[in-house]
């Protein structure tokens, strides 16, 4: 008998159909013996409409209200839920988050987990019952009611397969697993049947966006197994979806690289005749932090003449406030040259956590990407991933490239 | 410095327009230099659109589930109207049944009260917060989510008022008090300024749906200052509406009656020629109530040649239920001759305290509805009240010929 931790998130939720289909698989799952407990999100579309309610009042909701407001999205999926797996003939019991209980801080609408009592759940699991809990929300220590914002029903699943010791915690999506790439881009994208921790938060970070950052986080730091798999196979055509490990591989040949990400939504700025001294960096990004504009891919080439030139990455979206800052406020201040600006580029990466061990990795990206004439505008590295900028138009071409390169069309032996 | 408890239903909630006007009043309130605790319900229709989407899941939804489902109903207008009132800059917090707490039995879907924690409400008026608490809904003692049933949010104004000891609870509605009769019927119609508790309770019962039974039963139980007034008022044009008192009033010539309720949905059953031994009503009465059936008004007549006639009304919708049950048990079990029934009848009452010190209300009743040509087919008679049931087509007639036999157009001197 395993204690299973599921996750269904707002399109396994968004009809009564949908929502009778999630019933009798977890039915399939309790029958077969397991201990269940299920974290659900809202039904599609009902978090957008409660906001919109929200907005047609003030502008400017305040946060604790909003929190009030939009916990009522995932209160009514777990009654919904609770009701048709009673309906299939199995034990079920909703939960709150506030009857969990989750506590948490009482930073509204990005609250953080601090604590959860498994006690009630623990009793009800040993009564034979499926625990159906609301995902995304919590309760403060004065007992208002939190959400975790965005994502947070997987971070919900998570931290609740960490109390509870969970054997498995699986998030179903839409999606049947992580792939090599993007198969829209790559029709040769090849499901992962396993994928680290470490992968998996730099394939999240890079656009992959089959989980939220925070819960792959929050599961590697306790420990927790997380499969994502897919809420949309029929029964008898389930397929294991993709496990997320701690444990590295055992096999002797592990491969390289697993997978390529990429993010289209770039733009690249570049402040030209910095006078290179200590502390410009600082100089320059203080007031990008400030203006809470997020900085990815940051360069500094080697300077000449007593200058350099400062290059970094934002989102896309940022590009103009960014550039507005640069122009008129740091290029007096620092007395730089002129501030130039691209956002047309976008960023390809190479993730993998067999790179460690195989020196050589990037040359040989590198070298692929030469040979689709493919001019490389930035570089970046970390441990497990190999990161360039390039124009947004070698998007494809250089993913299809990698994706060959590395042989990720190829099942491993 | 007075403490306001005011109850905002449904129609008042029903639009964001709606609810500005709602923050408005409730500032003005506020402003006056009143402590103000306010109830209110969900947006109209909102409760009927949660219980369809539980019915298209299953047909008899967990009594558990729908409790956690429907009271996310007033979680939104809680936090809807709390972010409206902190937009006219008063300070105002949302309480859900559970943070209150409002401690209820078990019983879901028709939980009672049991208590009311007001610690934290207390702390929070002290702080110059106006409250806004979520009606219709509470806690059992196991963290389970209850609701009240039909007119709950009435019931958790009043509870509140007492457990605050609040001046004045206020019942806002979308008419502007309690009427002598339906205006609909007679336009003479007046409202009264006073009423008593005993006076709205015979009202009520008998079909002037302005307040829920349980919350006057509760409000006279607990001396709550009981008012009913309309929330369509514009500001500058509010009137005091009518006041639910427990003292009668101290006049000299107090009215005698106070009104003319009457209940359409009627239907009168008669069993012909029970043996008149003793036992009879209950062997009549109790598969009745088994069967869920509420009986109002009931009368033995007088027997001759050891047999008697027994009649009773149901509500209209039971009328064919009880005739079955009637016809194919108790007849035969009891040895009756025949079942006669009617469902075209209805009752027409005249209450007021009055009636208690001048005898002679009744004969004038009767000869109000004699010169009309109205034939009385049952009578039944309380201590404020006396209540005849006629054919359906004589409704208006007597209502307005009592109307005006007992003075009721008039003002009082």
């Amino acid at each position: 008998m395993a204690l299973i931790v599921q996750k269904y998130g707002g399109t396994s939720m968004g009809t009564p159909e949908r929502i009778r289909d999630v019933a009798r698989r977890v039915n399939r799952w309790k029958t077969q013996g397991n201990q269940v407990v299920v974290v659900v999100s809202a039904m599609s579309g009902e978090t957008n409409r409660l906001l919109a309610l929200a907005k047609s009042i003030t502008p400017n909701p305040h946060p604790r209200e909003l929190d009030v407001m939009i916990s009522t999205g995932e209160q009514v999926t777990i009654a919904l839920l609770a009701m048709a797996l009673q309906d299939t003939g199995v034990k079920a019991k909703s939960y709150t988050g506030a009857q969990v209980k989750v506590l948490t801080d009482s930073v509204f609408t990005k609250a953080r987990i601090l604590s959860i009592d498994e006690e009630n759940m623990r009793r009800d699991l040993d009564n034979d019952t499926v625990i159906i809990v609301a995902g995304f929300q919590g309760v403060d220590e004065f007992g208002n009611i939190t959400t975790l914002g965005r994502g947070g029903s997987d971070t919900t699943a998570v931290a609740l397969a960490a109390a509870l010791k969970a054997d498995e915690c699986q998030i179903y999506t839409d999606v049947d697993g992580v792939y090599t790439t993007d198969p829209r881009i790559v029709p040769e994208a090849r499901k992962l049947d396993r994928i680290t921790f470490e992968e998996m938060l730099e394939m999240a970070s890079l656009g992959s966006k089959v989980l939220q950052i925070r819960s792959v986080e929050f599961a590697g730091k306790y420990k927790v197994k997380l499969r994502v798999l897919s809420s949309f196979e029929e029964e008898g055509k389930e397929t294991p979806g993709t496990l997320i490990t701690v444990e590295e591989d055992n096999q002797m040949e592990q491969p390289i690289i697993s997978g390529i990400a990429f993010n289209r939504d770039e733009a690249k700025l570049t402040v030209q005749g910095v006078p290179d001294r200590p502390g410009i960096a600082s100089q320059i990004l203080g007031p990008i932090a400030e203006a809470n504009i997020d900085v990815d891919v940051i360069i500094q080439n080697v300077g000449h003449d007593g200058t350099t030139d400062f290059s970094f990455t934002v989102n896309r979206g940022d590009y103009d406030r960014t550039f507005k800052i640069l122009d008129e406020k740091i290029k007096p201040h620092i007395g730089a040259r002129a501030i130039e600006g691209d956002n047309k580029i976008c960023k390809v990466s190479a993730v993998g956590v067999g790179m460690r061990s195989h020196p050589g990795v990037a040359s040989q990206m590198f070298r692929a990407l030469a040979e689709e004439g493919i001019n490389i505008r930035m570089i970046s590295t970390s441990e497990i991933k190999i990161s360039v900028v390039v124009d947004e138009k070698y998007l494809e071409l250089a993913v299809r490239a990698l994706h060959q390169a590395f042989g990720l069309d190829k099942a491993p032996d």
